[in-house]
């Protein structure tokens, strides 16, 4: 058996030693005599996974008391909808930055519950490169919530700053940046992240939200849409998806083991300093985004001849290095480098790099 | 390690077979170097997994052409809105069945979409105890489905028919029933279920829908609760619940090995008997269901005298047999018995109950 570094956008890979860990409690946790997948999620052992993955989530990133952590299912486009049907009821409007690929899907969904006010647009030429600077935001005075995708995984654009909103409940879809840097939670009214990048499998959606936020929904708002629904129920209203809220828990010691949140920034600065620097040092490889907001965890690159994109993909493969493929609507490759991607994973990339670019370039 | 027989009503035992292939292939699906829950789902290996999936759910249940079969997320709970939100537009009327706990549930949900004509109420003083004859339903000749519970999760109450319904499309929860026995689809319009019970994890949700009735949602329903989203997706316009998905796929393997639905339907039927038998051969131990419409999944009896139910349970998990404990609105105990309990744990449950009765009845 010999593992890949596998740079998918999502599902991505995970610790080695959390896939162990799940691997040898398979059959038996902890001596109960089952799997945790197949435990009563009201059961006192389940209950236990849950409290303490909570509690890790919670020391981790530093989240106020007055915010609720939700365990959902539906993934970010499932939020997509549940955010404006539980938020935008007190003004009917929103503002909504459009900086990329997710963003926009989010303004979409959003635009069928209420007045949808898109108050950055960073498109041009058809490209997403870049994020405007701090100072020149402005939010609408009858915004019921300001909503931003911090980290655009599609484009590889990153927001270098937390926007100022004042009173104005800020939203964030954090699915490919949560977890990866510390953050100040109470800057935010509500943030939200499907697990497959940097939490744990498919299936499971964090939402943190603040406690105020929580109760206005729309009406016909379908009752597993209405975060009160989960709320008031600690995420078990229905079976919540038990085995991903166990791996996240599983992840979230990991993260402590490896210094926290300030441990693991370290760790992705210098990892994505290694890629940047090897794509900056060459003429071979280019990366179109703007210094100041490139992602840390997804680094879209072209090739200077595009007709080697296949020969690339195909000897990066043979070398262990997998699912380097950019999205469809950006070409050439992408690097996703979530936290469990090693930093020998980024070394044996350069490498790759290097060599291509000596042989084939 | 010693693997305990568990009786839980969901999530629920899952076939040994199919946790030891998981935990095989936890590190390395099939030398691609990766766990199926980090690769992704457009990536040429999960697609085999999901297709095989789908292919082998279709030959098991003899599925017809003109029927999609979609795995989403958010359990049964969400279907009770997903359903009258995408099939009651074209009359704005709905029949339902009001057997137990679970058709109560789908009956609140849908009233918030439309007009729920309750055709059938089967509560006797407090109780859920039976069904009535086939031949004593009836209709709504403007009902734009009728919804039905073929078994009842906590009462264990399950119909020994499927109801005609004419040109009217019949809905039906299978959660705790799917794969327990043969059925003809093609009696159906619609049928649902959540995973944890005869499937596999929590966190994924079959929908098995005639494909004429899809593609009419009602005004304001969201993206991700539109079956024409999911159907017209091949189940991927999102990030689908790659890992129950796969596992579903083991499950469905297993299911094929034991002789198909077939095959499942007589292990299943000596189980039942063999616990009912158990039962109905005591004065000590009671089930309060009409023959006719015992479960063949979830047994719920109780004891004489309720003051030893304590005793039991601590007997019980002593002996290896767990979560045997009855709902809470019913008390007593409960034994859900789906596929993947061996007739070894019945066996074992029925000579600790019967130890019990003569030591302490």
């Amino acid at each position: 058996m010999s593992r890949v570094f596998n740079f998918s956008a999502g599902p991505a890979a995970l610790p080695e030693q959390v896939l162990r860990q799940a691997q040898e409690e398979m059959l038996d946790w902890h001596g109960s005599g089952m799997s945790v997948m197949e435990m009563s999620h009201r059961g006192k052992e389940f209950m236990s996974i849950a409290a303490e993955a909570e509690a890790d989530l919670r020391e981790l990133m530093g989240i106020p008391t007055n915010y609720k952590v939700l365990f959902l299912q539906g993934g970010a486009s499932s939020q997509f909808a549940m955010i404006p049907m539980n938020l935008i009821g007190r003004t009917g409007k929103a503002d909504y930055f459009r900086t990329g690929s997710w963003s926009k899907k989010a303004i979409a969904e959003a635009k069928r519950y209420g007045a949808v006010n898109v108050t950055v647009n960073s498109e041009i030429d058809g490209h997403f490169s870049s994020v405007p600077a701090a100072d020149s935001l402005r939010v609408s005075a009858d915004a019921a919530y300001v909503h931003y995708t911090p980290n655009e995984t599609i484009e590889g654009v990153e927001f270098p700053y937390v926007p100022a909103t004042g009173d104005v409940p800020l939203v964030a879809d954090m699915s490919s940046t949560i977890l990866s840097r510390p953050v100040d939670v109470s800057r935010f009214g509500l943030i939200y992240a499907g697990a497959q990048k940097n939490i744990g499998p498919a299936g499971l959606t964090l939402v943190i939200v603040r406690e105020d936020l929580i109760g206005t929904p729309l009406d016909g708002t379908p009752t597993m849409f209405n975060y009160a629904t989960h709320a008031d129920n600690e995420s078990m209203y229905n079976t919540p998806p038990t085995y991903g809220w166990y791996l996240a828990g599983l992840v979230f010691k990991w993260l402590k083991g490896v210094g926290g949140l300030e441990g693991m920034a370290a760790i992705n600065q210098r990892k994505a300093d290694l890629l940047y620097n090897a794509i900056d040092g060459s003429d071979f490889y280019s990366n179109p985004v703007d210094l100041a907001c490139r992602s840390w965890m997804n680094v879209p690159f072209t090739l200077a001849d595009s007709a080697l994109d296949g020969d690339f993909l195909k000897g990066a493969g043979d070398a262990g290095l997998k699912t380097l493929k950019g999205h469809r609507s950006v070409g050439g490759m992408r690097a996703s480098i979530y936290n469990a991607m090693p930093e020998a994973g980024i070394q044996a990339l350069v490498d790759f790099m290097g060599e291509f670019e000596r042989t084939r370039g």
